[in-house]
């Protein structure tokens, strides 16, 4: 197998897949030795045209939920599967947080963080858990996990996806004639979608107008989901309140982008849900097994849907 | 009855109390009317020798969950009844307050935050949630909820208190000789403790020495718990990493004090758990009825432990 990431690594996956598949034959980029002899690939964001030099390619695994790094290639082989890591510890801490966001915003954090920089001392009207509406867009493993974990604070949890979706005490919106109907319910909107076609800049100045004024944006899609000039005009007239953003249209940030200086903003590095090589390690090992046994993988991405 | 509050509104308890107990005498300070009405007084941090003058006071209900205000009347009348208030929603709130800040510090937030004022994008180690130690001074009515919602989210969890406590996913220290052991064990210390002359200047350098290098400290009990200076210190010679504070030894913080401006230190204005009159009526209706009706009451506090 192979293993190529700029994030992730080798030694760690080295390590914890020789545990789960002794003698795993482990070659990590650039030592590729024969094209040829390359049935799995483990990636994360590999150049465009990268993946095709390996004629027997079985399976095309992502150290991460999302695939759009591997569809994003244009000469992306036809044929193999497309698996993406359901870490179950990445979901857990993508869902710690997105509920560190939720209560920053809750509780009033930047507004008593800018009391503190004006030294005033002052309780600000305090609103009832219960009355605060989050909204999850995106209900996957990801999105439905924070959604749950959220609710359970006592928060007004709903979400929206493509279908609906049954989760206890998480109100479900489904499809493009309910999404207006969940931004107007939304105090606190949580991005938590896979990069598609259709999810492409779904969070523009549209999107934004449509959530009662006052309302905070959290996003740890993916930053081309959102689109940073629309967000800026909106938190500039007053109408969103407040960012926690930790994924951008570039990655890394551009040292001169508004973002990391703006007052409303909160800027993570793209570390809200960090992918860990022990804990996905027996999803990754179970699918080199599948894979080679000529059995269907698990957590196998439709090309067509991309997700 | 009598009522008398810098921080709570009258408006809101004469409401919410008559709504309970129809026609009740509600009389809001300084339209006391005859002294020798008076037999019950809903109280916050009334001036020293206030309450002396109501020859036939039943019971004296403070307006939070605190009765320190109340033992720190050096004429306080010997007799009535002491209560506290014990509001569901204070401590849902203050279990929420303390779960933002665990979160805050476990995420990494204040080193996130100095990175995005350097704009500096890069992912710091992220400690797994199950070996985060964080530490409950105090086990009390609040002290359980935060411990428990906090461990709730797979946070290691101990809590240290006067007497052993059995309370599930919480690890329980008690007594003087146990003090050392939980703190050697805490990354993250939440101050939630009754003021009484034990706890008085608890947090001080000694304790602080006790905690891991890199540990965090939240407070949200009382102020004259922690010697401020001590904090400072320790902050300053970066044995303590991060510090947010409810709680001050004077209120309002003054606006030349340190805290304000240190790039370590988180100030709110006493707002984790704000009584709501609402929410706590009930159990003041309840003891109205019970005192008059000459049974104990509920929450009643123990004049010599003073909690």
């Amino acid at each position: 197998m192979l293993f190529r990431s700029p994030n992730d690594s080798s030694a760690a996956w080295r390590k914890s897949l020789s545990e789960r598949i002794p003698g795993i034959d482990f070659r990590a980029d650039p030592d590729i030795g024969d094209p040829a002899d390359v049935e799995f690939a483990l990636v994360w964001k590999v150049p465009a045209g990268y993946l095709k030099q390996f004629p027997n390619l079985k399976a095309i695994c992502s150290l991460g939920q999302g695939v759009d790094h591997i569809f994003a290639d244009p000469e992306l082989p036809r044929g193999p599967h497309i698996i993406r890591l359901v870490d179950p510890w990445m979901g857990r801490a993508m869902a710690e947080w997105v509920l560190l966001q939720v209560l920053r915003f809750h509780r009033q954090g930047p507004e008593y963080e800018e009391l503190q920089r004006r030294r005033e001392w002052k309780s600000l009207p305090a609103p009832e858990t219960s009355t605060r509406r989050v909204g999850i867009l995106g209900l996957g493993a990801l999105g439905a996990e924070a959604a749950t974990t959220v609710a359970a604070l006592g928060f007004d949890v709903a979400g929206w996806s493509r279908t609906r979706k049954s989760i206890p005490n998480v109100k479900s919106y489904a499809g493009p004639e309910e999404f207006d109907a969940f931004l107007a319910r939304t105090d606190i909107l949580c991005g938590l979608l896979p990069l598609t076609p259709e999810t492409r800049n779904l969070m523009d100045a549209e999107l934004f107008a449509k959530l009662p004024k006052g309302a905070y944006v959290v996003n740890s899609g993916r930053g081309q989901q959102l689109v940073e000039a629309d967000l800026l005009a909106a938190l500039d007239s007053g109408h969103i309140a407040g960012a926690s953003l930790d994924v951008f249209q570039v990655e890394p940030l551009p040292t001169d982008h508004p973002f990391w200086t703006h007052p409303k903003v909160q800027v993570w590095p793209h570390v809200s849900a960090q992918t860990n090589a022990d804990s996905g390690a027996d999803q990754v090992a179970e699918n080199i097994r599948r894979v080679f046994a000529g059995e269907k993988p698990i957590n196998e991405v439709d090309p067509d849907r991309q997700y």
